[in-house]
C-alpha cells in the first residue's frame, strides 16, 4: 500500500519545519521549492549590504532533509494549485509537471509589490526577498560610489551619492543603517577622489513612525540612532514617483524631487502568484484566510502558513510575518499531520475537531548599526548596544548550519575589528543601464 | 607640474604586482580593470565545483591599493589602445571616455576561445575564465542532477549525468577530478530517487597526454589517478560539434556520438579584444609578442605581461601563462618604471638598454582530487598525497588577503571532514532553456 502523500510548497522557515516535524512520519513527503537553498531571511539585508556573503546565510535543503528517508526535494515553482483534483501545477527543472497530494501546506511566503507601479517602479527601486534582490541591491550600490568616483559633474555625483529607502519597517530600517555604515566606515579610504562620507540616506516612511508595531519609546529610540548616525528620517511622507534620475515624495506642505539613482524598496509586499489559483478567502495583498487550525476553510487537508497565511489569534490581532510565526505554524500543522497519519483510518479529522493555533511572541528586534539597536521581549524595551549584543547572539543561535554559524561569527569579529565589507564584489554581465542618463 | 601616469589594464597577477611595487614612485597610478576585485585565478575551478564561494578567492582592488597614495582603480573595459596618441578608450561606469598616458602596462589576460565556434559552442559549453563563469558552471552542473533526479526518461537521466570536460590542460583535469568528486562522494546523500555515483565524467584532450608540459611521469600518474577516480579519459580525440544534447568526437577510429547536457571548456584561449586595436606583432591567439625588456617594438613605454604577452626567453621557450609568469613580469617591469620615473630628465631609456626578462621557474601543480595531484619544483616530481599536501598549502599560502586565507583553510577542513561541499547554490533568475529538449 503507498501511503499518503504530504507536499510541502516552499522551504523557508515554516516549510523546513513542518518537512523535519515529519521525520519517521507514515508519509512521503515531498517539498519543492524554487530555489536549491533554505534562505537565513531575517540576515539577508547583510548580503545586500556587503557584510555577508550568499552562501553565510544559505544552506542546500536537500542538505539538510539528506538524512529523513520519507523526505523528497523537488526544485520548481508551483504556479498553480487545483484543490478539487488535489494538484499541484509545477514548472520544474527542463519541464513542467502535476503532482498530487493528501495533504498539501503553503508556506511560500511573499513577494515585492509596488503598489500598483510593479512594471514602472520595480526597474528602479528592487525589493529585498531573495538572494538575487539582495546581490542586485549589493551591485547598484557599490557602482553608486564607483561611477560617483569619475564622473565630473558635480550633480551627476551628488545624485549617485543619494541614497534612498523607501518603507520604514525593519528592512528599510536595517537597510538604511547598513548603507550609512558603508558610506561612513567601509568605504572613505578605498575612494581617492570622492569623500563617500558625503553620501546622504534618506529612510521614507508613509506612516507617522518607523517601526510601526515596536512601542513608541523604542520607536522613537530608533528614530534618534538613525538621526545620529546621519541618516535623514522622513516620516509621513509618500513616494509618488520613481524613475531612473530620483523620486518624487509628497508631504503635507507639497510635493520635493530628490535627485538619487539608487532607490531600494522595503514597502509592500504581495502573496505568491500561485494563490492567484486559489478560489478562497484573501486580504488585499492575497495572504490566505485560514481557520483558526490554519487550514483553509472547506479544505481540511490544505494548511496555509508563514506570511502567506492571514492568521487571526482568538486574543485579537494575526500572526505577524516574522519567522517565528511560521515556525511555531509550521509546528502546529505538523502535530495535526502527525495525527491524522497516525490515525488507524487514515481519515482526516475535520477543522473543527483541531486544536486552534496560539503564536506564542517571543520577542521582536530590529538593527540599525554597529552597537545599535532595538528589541521588545516580554516585557522588556531594550536598545542601544544591549539591544545590539542580544541581537547577534539571537541571530546566530537560529542561523541554520553549524559552518555558517562559525563563519558567520568570524565574518562579524572581522568586520566589527576592522570596518571592512568582506563581499563588496560587483557581479553580473549586465552592466546598469541609466534610462535618465544621456545616450 | 603634474607627474608623468602609469596606466595598468587589469588587476590579475601581474597587473597588480605592478601596481603595488609602484608605491611611493613619483607617478600617477591608475588601475583599470572590467571588475572590481581582484581574482586569484587558481582556485577558480572550486567555486565551480561548488566547494569555494565566489567571495573566498576574490578580493575587492580598491581595498587591495586603499593605503597607496599614488593610485586610482578605475572601474571599466579598455576597448581600444591608440599607441600614435598615447590614449585608452574606457567603457567606464555610467560612460564611455579616453584616458591618456606616458607609461601603460597591459595586463588583461586572456579569454576563452572555441576554435572558431564561439557563437555555436559557447552557449552549450561554458569556459571558466572568471568568476560568472565559474557561478555558470556550478548552475549547469547542480541543476543537471536536480533534473536528473526528477526526469522519468532513463535515456534522458543518462545524458544529464554524463559530464564532459573538453581540454586536458590544468583546468579541465581539476575540474574532470572535481566533477567527480562531487558526483562519488558529496551528493549520494542528498539525492533518494537517482544514485549520483553512476554519473559518468568523460576528459577529452585531442592531443596525446594529458598536461603536455608536464614530466612523462608525471603525465602518466595524472592519468592512473584520473582512472582511479573513475574519470574516463579520452586522449588522441577531438571534439567536432557541440550541442544541447551532447558532443560529437573524432578520433583515429572514427566519429563517436555522446549524449551529455553538460560540456565544460577548458581547451581554448585568445587575447581579450583591447589587443585587436593594437598594430603589433601578435601570435595566432592574440598574444603580443613583446621585445626581452617586456616593451611593444617601437614603443618603450608600453608593456605586455602575463598571459597577454609572447615573451621569448633567452634559453629558448616562452615564459608560462601561469601566475609567476604574471606576477615575475610584473616585477621586472614595474623595476624599469621606477627607474625611468626617477631619471632626472624624466626620459625614457630605449629598450636596448633595459635588463632582459628571465622567467624562474618555480615548478607547477595541479591537483585531481582528495589527496591526488601532481607537482614539478625543480627537479623534484611528485605525485599523490605529498603533491597534494604542497598544492594546498603552497595556494593557501599565495591566496591574497588574510582572512581569505583563514576562511579557504576552514571551507577545506570543513569539506576534509564530511566531504560537504559548501557552496551548493543554486542562483541566477534565468533557467537553462536547453534548445535541444522538446518544446
Amino acid at each position: 500500500m503507498t501511503q499518503p502523500r504530504v507536499v510541502v510548497v516552499g522551504g523557508g522557515f515554516g516549510g523546513l519545519e513542518v518537512a523535519r516535524r515529519l521525520a519517521g512520519a507514515p508519509c512521503e513527503l515531498v517539498l519543492i521549492d524554487k530555489r536549491n537553498f533554505h534562505l537565513f531571511q531575517p540576515l539577508l539585508y547583510q548580503v545586500a549590504g556587503a557584510a555577508l556573503a550568499p552562501g553565510d546565510i544559505s544552506e542546500p535543503i536537500r542538505g539538510l532533509l539528506a538524512g529523513q528517508a520519507n523526505a523528497q526535494v523537488m526544485l520548481g515553482e508551483v504556479t498553480a494549485v487545483d484543490l478539487a483534483r488535489r494538484a499541484l501545477h509545477i514548472e520544474g527543472v527542463g519541464d513542467r509537471r502535476s503532482l498530487t497530494y493528501d495533504h498539501l501546506v503553503l508556506a511560500a511566503g511573499l513577494r515585492s509589490s509596488w503598489f500598483g507601479h510593479d512594471a514602472q517602479w520595480a526597474p528602479f527601486a528592487p525589493g529585498l526577498k531573495d538572494l538575487d534582490d539582495a546581490l542586485e541591491i549589493r551591485r547598484r550600490v557599490l557602482l553608486a560610489f564607483e561611477e560617483a568616483e569619475w564622473t565630473d559633474d558635480p550633480r551627476v555625483r551628488q545624485a549617485l551619492l543619494t541614497f534612498v529607502v523607501v518603507g520604514g519597517g525593519p528592512t528599510g530600517v536595517e537597510l538604511a543603517g547598513a548603507l550609512n555604515e558603508i558610506a561612513c566606515k567601509s568605504l572613505p579610504k578605498d575612494f581617492h577622489r570622492i569623500d563617500t562620507r558625503t553620501a546622504r540616506v534618506l529612510l521614507v516612511e508613509a506612516g507617522p513612525d518607523l517601526l510601526p508595531p515596536y512601542d513608541a519609546r523604542l520607536r522613537a529610540s530608533a528614530r534618534a540612532q538613525l538621526a545620529a548616525l546621519g541618516v535623514q528620517v522622513r516620516t509621513g511622507t509618500k513616494v509618488v514617483a520613481i524613475d531612473g534620475d530620483g523620486v518624487d515624495l509628497l508631504t503635507d506642505s507639497g510635493t520635493e524631487r530628490v535627485a538619487s539613482r539608487t532607490v531600494l524598496w522595503a514597502a509592500g509586499l504581495r502573496a505568491v502568484s500561485l494563490v492567484d489559483s486559489l478560489d478562497v478567502p484573501k486580504d488585499r495583498v492575497g495572504r490566505v484566510e485560514v481557520l483558526p487550525d490554519l487550514s483553509v476553510p472547506g479544505h481540511p487537508e490544505v494548511f496555509v502558513i508563514g506570511d502567506l497565511a492571514l492568521a487571526r489569534q482568538p486574543t485579537g490581532g494575526v500572526v505577524p510575518g516574522v519567522a517565528q510565526g511560521a515556525v511555531q505554524g509550521g509546528r502546529h500543522v505538523a502535530r495535526i499531520l502527525i495525527k491524522a497519519l497516525r490515525a488507524p483510518d487514515g481519515s482526516t479529522e475535520t477543522e473543527g475537531s483541531r486544536p486552534a493555533f496560539v503564536y506564542k511572541d517571543k520577542g521582536s528586534m530590529a538593527t540599525i548599526g554597529r552597537s545599535m539597536a532595538v528589541a521588545e521581549i516580554g516585557r522588556a524595551r531594550l536598545s542601544g548596544r544591549v539591544a545590539w549584543s542580544l541581537w547577534l547572539t539571537i541571530h546566530l543561535f537560529f542561523l541554520i548550519g553549524f559552518r555558517n554559524r562559525v563563519v558567520v561569527l568570524m565574518q562579524w569579529a572581522w568586520s566589527y575589528l576592522t570596518w571592512e565589507r568582506n563581499s563588496r564584489l560587483i557581479r553580473g554581465r549586465e552592466r546598469r543601464r541609466d534610462p535618465g542618463a544621456a545616450p
